[in-house]
């Protein structure tokens, strides 16, 4: 619609030859954006109740208290990832109700109004891979779920994940988090009759390649319910999980 | 081993034609497996209504036709994928109600009951990724998803993605398919409220090395709801879309 | 701007309390999208008289004529890229005045009207880059630029490419293409003061991977005037060089 | 050895103040570079008003102010780049006229008469890109190009780029600079009907390998106006771009 | 739940002291785990007088030696790897009977009864390998095995180790020790009439890529007895020669 | 120089029939393996039992038939590995007691006497990994090891793996084959009392990059009893499994 | 323009038979390349006596007649490398005196004096690798170097190689291909008191990743007098080995 | 064993003070180096009068000292590379006749006698490239060979290169030392009617990856007389060149 034809729209309105009714039919199917798709980001994050999340790794303290200051005025929980200790500080006297998680390196600025997900189980193999595992539960904890944590049950040693199996097939999603070999996604994929999310860690050393042999792994896993985000990531994981377990209630 | 001849046991124990200690025996020889635990994938397969499926790419059409009888016996439905025309005609020989799908290279066996899950939307980047696209589709369709498919909607024209906006806020779960650079899962991720499970494809030349430019922009991609499968895994990607698409029930 | 809002100027332009020009305005500076943008890509294919291109590699032959028939109508001139020789018979026949490049693998159907651009000069390291040197040429010239073709003239023998220089240096923009080390584009970036893009070639064996070793000495040149598009991409090279040619008009 | 001298020589031949064997040996030693072709590099510098450039990085505070020291006398702007605050200071003390931009990471000491080209506009997807971003924008600008900066406009929430893309229609060249996934060059290459320079930064952790993941995207982009530097070479990107709008005069 | 346990409560059933249907729901819910497989891991470990591991690089002080304590109360000897000096002054002082090696990085705390294993060769190249093969030696020396060290003898130099020959010819399994390019894997894989076990090792710069050079040269060693652990992985060449060797007695 | 001839010097130098300067000479330009060494590789093979192998795929069946000519004359079993099953009808026809193994791809001339090995147990995840893993099994029973075999107990299935349990800790040594995500190493690894000897198969598609994820992942696998050995190289394994396991007797 | 006609355009000059401006004019246009520089490459070929080569396996039988019957008129000996042999069979009858090395897969024509070089020794190591070895021995020999074939002497059984030194030791230049792990490099640079070129091969499978196993670990051997050439790049390492062997004359 | 013991031990026999058997046993026994081939370094070493070189960059300072006390008791130069400053202070102190090369990190503790080779060029791109270009000019020298340094000629300024033409023609061998595209190798080779030994550096930043672009291109070089030694190699490509250079006299 250019704007000649839009004006002689507006003139037979403006001309009674067309009823508002029927010149707003033909506004509204126009394409898209125009009625408030600018704000759409914001509106989905309100109307889903999303936390809004910010990388704190490299931005000054200054820099993360500002952005926080100004997310949290929406209500919604904001969340500050890969977060140092020395700026958690700052924030944390900026944010008197807010909370630092040192393991996940998280802080939550806590939101209005709870938020509410379903069940999700973080499994991952060995302790190093527990900030990423923990940055996954808090993160799907601020988003409203009910997080069962397994740890330490690496496919080394496959009877302490079978133990804790229950955790597995009771979950409405659940998070697989490991480095080195990453196989711990294929297992947990079997046990799993729900969707599981892949982490692999920079856990390792020599061929493991910073991560990138659990990336492999877990992207070539055999179990139909896998998917996979990227390395360390385990604020998508967490965030994903959290998202699939909503959509139950 | 299952809960009745495990009752039996117990029952010549007490009534004392079985010793303590060939009880005993019997029991701890008794592989875990047998205690329900063996039978884990079957049920699972029943009671959730997940399709079967077996990867025809690499096996004979008397190996699929095989195991597909084999599976058939369940009444669930059976997908066999990444099949080839020669080995599809023997199968629709002895599937009748068999159905092939080209574009997807899936042979499907119906199952005897309808599977039920939610809306699926499938999005892909250009023609040449609508076989992947395909396989994803016919395999949500398979467990009950209702797929809506929209195409040849690459980012280099954005606004032909745009105009398809409520085709993917309205999904319980997006599949978004591209080669290339892949960039297609980071503004399908900014515009969807639901998960999205991206699938790189080997679609592209030179730099795009296979699949591999798609497959590290998506794990890249900056969108927190994006997932990611192996290259070409279009029915992992269906799989696991029609998986989260069941939970809103 | 919402559905309230929208309904609400429109009962002030039919009350006759909003003059049209005011609604007009008021219309028109909303968000972009609305005023034609679905149409960009046509428009400015239109306006600013680029060629249409189908990359024929994997589409069927009569996928291609179909495509090219539809994008024909635009008046403008239609390329088909990679194409095989028996595709390239199925289009001859279809298109009377369309002009089969064997070397460059491209099919060309004229436009209505003649385009315009400033001058190019192709230069290739070996006859081996002959195929992409072409395409890129073929593209350019599709494009109405006067291409210059300065062939065979690679690093180790130096003295042959200076003694095209002045072929380089007089003008509008460079295309450099150049397998195996791919030294070439550095050279020539050195000796032009226009725009150089560089194309590596899949041209070679063994360490230089496909035209990896020429992609990543092409991204690596010192010369501040290269830059680089995809292995064997003479098409974008040829295309780029004529939208920058043409830019000096 | 230019014209002028060249005649003189002719001249003494002529007159026969200087010996043939002489004039002979005089000129059969010459490197033939001296008959105008040795100080190309330095002509075309003056004739095409190029800035001058060191980069700083590498070399001690002393070597990039003696360098531009010298590099200052041919009267043209000298740009120093990817230098770190504590060497900034020692050219600024050596430099009065000269500016630091440390978000570029630049110094400039500017030229004798004003450059003049046209219209860029650098886009960039997040604020941890701006330092790149900053260096093609500052180099711009000092080879007189006027830039419009659109920053924080990523592919994941398309609308905010879309808002801007009257920058992206009106400019003579735009500099694309994204990490990451690097979709924001297929975006911008959509929407832009001029030339787009694509810059991968090494901005992101994990799957994006410093800068790779962005680079393969960006060379497997299908817009067709898209061509790649380096990563994080924000420099060349502003330097081409420039040199395509002075194109347009 | 061990034998003993299982066996009252047979008896309990057996003396009607506990109904049938009690019996078989306490089985019945028993993880299967307990049936004896929960306790592999320490019952194989005692059984074949495995030591216990702990890799203590990632690990504070503190966790090291509380995992040392815990471990310690097997009997077993204990071995802490990839350890820090400022860490092993910790374990020295909270174990009197342990040792330190500082070249392999190891800490020792000695078991309760002897281990006994077959006779080891570790070979390694160059003197900037002997960590790694430290690390192999001490490990295998605390499972028991009597350990010969071959040091710097390099394939550049092949009659250093051909001198060195019986030391590989009586051996009951070889650790190969190399960085670089690892031809020495090859090498002694040739002299060796035993199993051997090849470490690639970081040291090297430039093209070996931090081992990957050794690591895919001793992956594609012609000798039939070969395999490979991860790059630097000391501790898991000398763990496995250990345990081959020991299969001879 | 034998034993023999040596002799024969020693004595003439006894008998003063050759000055000791002459002997000494000769002595000295005696080529050093002429004192047994040369035949070391002959004599090792004899000794221990080893069989001899040929790699068939590259060769012509000429050349297949006259090297296993050559090597059955030292009365060991030949091996002739990766055969294609043309060549293999020509080796049938020249070896009557040769045995021809399609699915592993080997052609095997049994040896004059029996040789004897211990208990091998080769595990492989999928019906694809099975001409690897009989290529192993063949090795080792023509190495006189009793093999067994457990197919198809992928990880995703854990519980089919743990049913075989008992196959995997009563051997000497296991195999562990499989390609994809390479998962089966650790979980073997981790039930194992025994050396494990993992193989990478180049089975899977996308980023499992024919083999390469498996590898990495077997290679950062974090039991410490799992060596490894090249993509797809079932004879290499089975050979170090046969070679272990006769270690026991 | 040789040293003559410029002699006699000065001379012109001093006789004024030709005016400044004329003679100006004329060096001034002079191609620099004409003083000398433009037939360098000739002129090197001619004065040392270097062979000319094509590279054969691209290019068509009429185009490799056509190039070589250009290049033979030179009177040197030319090349024609990597040729299939339906293409040999077409030089064959061209060149009656051309001789076609099958395994070498070169083809020959003789030149018409006979060049002299030094000795030369290419060791290989293993029959895989003799394609390669005898492109290096016959282009070396073409060179008129003495050529001593040392084949099969891999590392796996170094007494091979040892029993070889004298040809070794006695050479100019030694060339050492090898594929796999190309140990033998590094075994051959220990033994050799001369320059050795070591040449990869793409023989060998699985983590040999067609060459670049063998690539890195040549490059990263620690004999200080071994360079290195390209995968299988036999031509080259002949080449350059009769080079520096000449240098001894 | 040494000749003169040999010597003895003939004589014994000859005196009959040595029965024949024992003196076979011990003739067979002798492990066969000791015939003169375990001291093959060092007799090479003397022979050649090569120098020795110790690798100092991961060595103690106490190390490098006792190392280079040993070596230079030989007579011959010892070379201390990669060597720190604060090392090299040591060394200073300990050899009172040493010189230490700041920019080329190298330790020189000269031989007792000079040494002599022939003509070296070493020719580098940019001043980055200055330490390894140093390292070979040192080494080279050190060998006795009269080097020309030429510096800052990269291939973007070619004419640069081309004005040092003739120090590249009339060397025995060249040099090539560069980091980023590494194309100077391809233009040397051009031009040098001698050996060339390229040297990739790992100047450079993003997809020069370290130095594995000017690798890769260096490797792909298509002058025939190139090869190439590992990434910032100087000490072994200045080795290289001198005993190429050595040959001629």
């Amino acid at each position: 619609m250019d704007e000649a034809s839009l004006k002689k729209l507006l003139k037979r309105v403006a001309g009674r030859h067309t009823s508002i009714s029927d010149a707003l039919a033909e506004l509204k199917d126009l394409p898209f954006a125009e009625l408030g798709f600018a704000t759409v980001d914001t509106h989905r994050a309100l109307r889903l109740g999303f936390p809004e999340v910010i990388l704190g790794q490299w931005k000054t303290a200054e820099h993360c208290r500002g952005i926080a200051q100004r997310l949290a005025q929406t209500g919604l929980p904001v969340l500050v990832t890969r977060l140092q200790p020395d700026k958690a500080a700052v924030l944390t006297e900026a944010f008197p109700k807010g909370v630092w998680h040192p393991t996940a390196r998280i802080f939550v600025v806590p939101g209005r109004r709870k938020l509410r997900s379903g069940k999700i189980t973080v499994v991952c193999a060995g302790t190093s891979d527990l900030p990423v595992a923990e940055e996954a539960a808090i993160t799907a904890e601020t988003m409203g779920a009910t997080v069962t944590r397994v740890t330490d049950v690496g496919v080394a040693g496959i009877h302490r994940l079978l133990k804790r199996r229950h955790d597995i097939t009771s979950a409405d999603a659940v998070v697989a988090v490991a480095g080195m070999e990453g196989a711990l996604a294929s297992a947990v994929g079997g046990l799993a009759p729900c969707p599981v999310i892949a982490v692999p860690t920079s856990v390792g050393y020599g061929a493991s390649f910073e991560g990138v042999a659990a990336l492999l792994a877990m992207l070539s896993a055999c179990s139909s319910n896998v998917s996979v985000v990227n390395i360390d990531n385990g604020f998508g994981a967490g965030f994903q999980a959290a998202l699939i377990s909503r959509r139950r209630r």
